[in-house]
């Protein structure tokens, strides 16, 4: 590891960068966001990100592979900076830190450079209000084996923080698109992928249809669910039913739910 | 209504013993706990929970039933106290308050007290670590219709104000137990509950497995997993088929698939 450039003093104007990183404007003009944390900087080192600074503080570090960590992150181009105790404090986004904050580059990617196998099984939402929701989502959709994740009319920037917490890091395996419903009906439509939406409305029962084949699942909103536009236009909709409370599944629950009964099915 | 006490000095001691309520011992030494928002206060009473007293706000009221709420706790027994905005704001333990607040006392249900149907369908967690876990998983039970949860050794104090909130007040309508583990399996045999416990060691997947009849559905802990005593005595190791990263699914996760699966073959 080289000599990195070393940072105390809280008026450092790079510090104050990072804590403004936390609002979307900001990111957006600078075109880049904030991955905080052991687990999602190492994943996002896995998946070839090209992260641009690397903030670190030893006086937070919780386990002996951080060394390790860094000098994989130098080698493929970040540029280190170490930070005292209080410094870092100041920029950490955690209630607990680790020490560990990278600057990472955004992307775009869009529905035209999605390559999918033969027998697709996606999984579309609709304009997801939590981020701590959506981050939950990307990693079920890991877990179940999704080619990809379609977020529709989003509310939530793919790039918040909390996103990039909740997913553990996930947002940087599991391909992801952002675009319009219409644009996105159109493109699954074009592919003969069948759409399987789940609204509390439907009469037929999520298990009782059958999710082999071209595959879509569509969740809607946590407020609002399923939208006007999905209702008129999914295939299939589906419920799940519910034995308690009537609101006692939010989406991020009947999404992995859902998502679970198509991978039974499909295996 | 009748006239509420008001309170708007921060030095009130009832103030103080509020605040001291999100720590355990003092809940415990007192033998109630705190209920805040109005979802979880409204599930509590329609429960006929005895609130003993409830706090009010109404310059951080969110909608229009709250004084509704507050005539329905009153006949119900509870003692109503008016709140100023700043006071409310020093008692209120969420980041957005709606300005309600209640004392609810702490009940102890015993394996005993639990009245089962003839085929009983149980949730069993064993140490879960996490209050927000705790609660989540208590919503999947009640959304899959499990007749009773059972805490084994717990780490998390099932009162914990973030049980409270992530369970959104389901606390209140699943019958919960705490109990030591060889107590809840000595229990469970006595009755010929068959345990299926998931663990990622296990061959069988499962929903390759039978989960119809007297079940009940294990699960480990955040960190550890399933401890050696329930991997030594469950009755049938199962686990889920990960597609993604190897921690993806979370405690959480893996409970609601499992309970879900079993919905689905018992119905």
């Amino acid at each position: 590891m080289g000599s990195p450039e070393k940072i105390s003093s809280l008026q450092n104007p790079r510090l104050k960068q990072l804590v403004k990183l936390r609002d979307r404007r900001p990111r957006d003009e600078a075109g880049v966001f904030l991955v905080e944390g052991y687990r999602e900087i190492r994943r996002a080192l896995e998946k070839k990100v090209p992260l641009q600074e690397l903030y670190f503080a030893p006086d937070w570090f919780l386990g002996e592979n951080e060394p390790a960590l860094l000098a994989q992150a130098e080698a493929a181009g970040a540029r280190l900076f170490e930070l005292s105790k209080e410094a870092f404090a100041k920029v950490a986004y955690r209630e607990r830190p680790d020490g560990l904050l990278a600057v990472a580059p955004q992307w775009r990617r869009r529905l035209e450079d999605l390559a999918l196998p033969a027998t697709p099984f996606l999984l579309v939402v609709e304009a997801i209000e939590k981020p701590g929701n959506l981050g939950t989502i990307l990693r079920s959709a890991d877990a179940a084996g999704c080619h990809a994740v379609i977020v529709c009319d989003p509310v939530t920037d793919i790039f918040n923080p909390n996103v990039v917490r909740a997913s553990t890091g996930v947002l940087f395996s599991v391909p992801l698109v952002v675009d319009e419903s219409p644009r996105v009906l159109a493109w699954l439509r074009e592919r003969r992928i069948r759409t399987v939406a789940t609204t509390p409305a439907a009469e037929k029962i999520y298990s009782d249809v059958d999710l082999r084949g071209p595959l879509a699942v569509v969740m809607g909103s946590e407020q609002y669910g399923l939208s006007e536009f999905w209702l008129a236009h999914a295939d299939t909709p589906v419920r799940i039913p519910m034995a308690g409370q009537a609101d006692s599944l939010n989406v991020a629950m009947a999404t992995i739910i859902t998502l679970f009964e198509a991978v039974r099915q499909r295996s």
